[in-house]
């Protein structure tokens, strides 16, 4: 050690090239990502090859440029309408509406679903501040109005935000005449859509009851 | 439901859009990593506004680019020699040799070491199949040969591999008559003593010190 360990000097401590805390910084913003994790993906990068480091990055560009909201059902898709609402095989009297494009993927694992869907990007929050006119309500309202829907599957998740958010939909679908359904309890309280298994979302749909 | 309930349809189940499905595959190889967390951030990806995307894009593909190895201590640099070896306020007699770059920064948050680093890029582990002449080993004898160095400070991890590395490198430093040192063991700050493992414990009480 030399005389000055003390920090009397003034550039005692040296960062991380500026390119190298800029990625950091930009891994640090994604969700459950902190600054220890952003450091160690950081330098695995520098580490790996270029080609793999530049895939990425490209596709990071293309993921938002490529997709597009269906305009019927509000999934992310490559086009509009989406594969599911343009398929001639899926059961268009039945709407499955899901809080996130993520629980479409849920559902559709299952295999035991052939209808459409309805995404209505998020759930009601007073907390967050999401009111009902921040979700795709009006608009499943609707297409339910103009379409041949017969049934309205609620798969919100099965939280606080979800429930109350089911509540909400079914209140307004009420006047309409149509079947209203929800997932069958089986899904443990608390838990998140995306997170259930195969089995347990399969039996959730095969129980479903009226709301 | 309908009648084809048992995945009879050969395209029951829709996956995400491809530019998604790629992003999520591209994630997945990050360490630590796996397909649930690789889909959540591809879907938040997808929710947040374009500019943070892009500008993730675009330090992934900048990181590369405008890095470079330090040609002295082969840090990950912005331009070699780097801003430590390039210094005129660091202790050239020492050097600090660790296994990888972001060990360089741990040593610089304690301001306490002034002198200059070697970065040996990974360390001995023939389970992996690196032997000593993966590593910048030769480099740092030859930079103790000709240089000014007084002290080596081995700072490699304090696990099977990185005592195996600073044993070979001390063995290659012996005939050159410099001081090869290594850091303490002993208790972590912070912890715990009924926690501490037999080893770190055995190795505090014979490296104890006059109170």
């Amino acid at each position: 050690m030399t005389g000055t360990e003390h920090g009397s000097s003034p550039q005692a401590v040296t960062a991380a090239p500026r390119p190298v805390t800029r990625l950091i910084d930009e891994l640090c913003r994604l969700p459950g990502i902190g600054p220890k994790t952003a450091s160690r993906l950081a330098y695995y990068l520098l580490r790996s090859p270029a080609e793999q480091v530049l895939s990425l990055a490209e596709s990071l560009r293309v993921v938002k440029e490529r997709t597009v909201l269906c305009s019927v059902c509000f999934n992310i898709a490559e086009r509009s309408p989406c594969s599911i609402c343009g398929s001639a095989e899926r059961d268009v009297t039945q709407v499955c509406v899901v809080e996130e494009p993520l629980d479409v993927l849920a559902v559709e694992r299952t295999r035991l679903y052939h209808g459409l869907y309805h995404v209505l990007h998020g759930a009601i929050s007073p907390v967050e501040g999401i009111g009902p006119e921040e979700l795709k309500i009006r608009e499943l309202v609707s297409r339910v109005q103009t379409g041949q829907v017969r049934e309205v599957l609620l798969a919100t998740n099965p939280n606080l935000e979800g429930e109350a958010t089911a509540m909400y939909v079914a209140r307004q679908l009420a006047p309409l005449g149509i079947r209203v359904t929800r997932l069958a309890r089986g899904l443990p309280i608390g838990g998140d859509l995306e997170y259930a298994d195969e089995v347990t979302l399969g039996q959730a749909l095969e129980g479903r009851r009226e709301f």
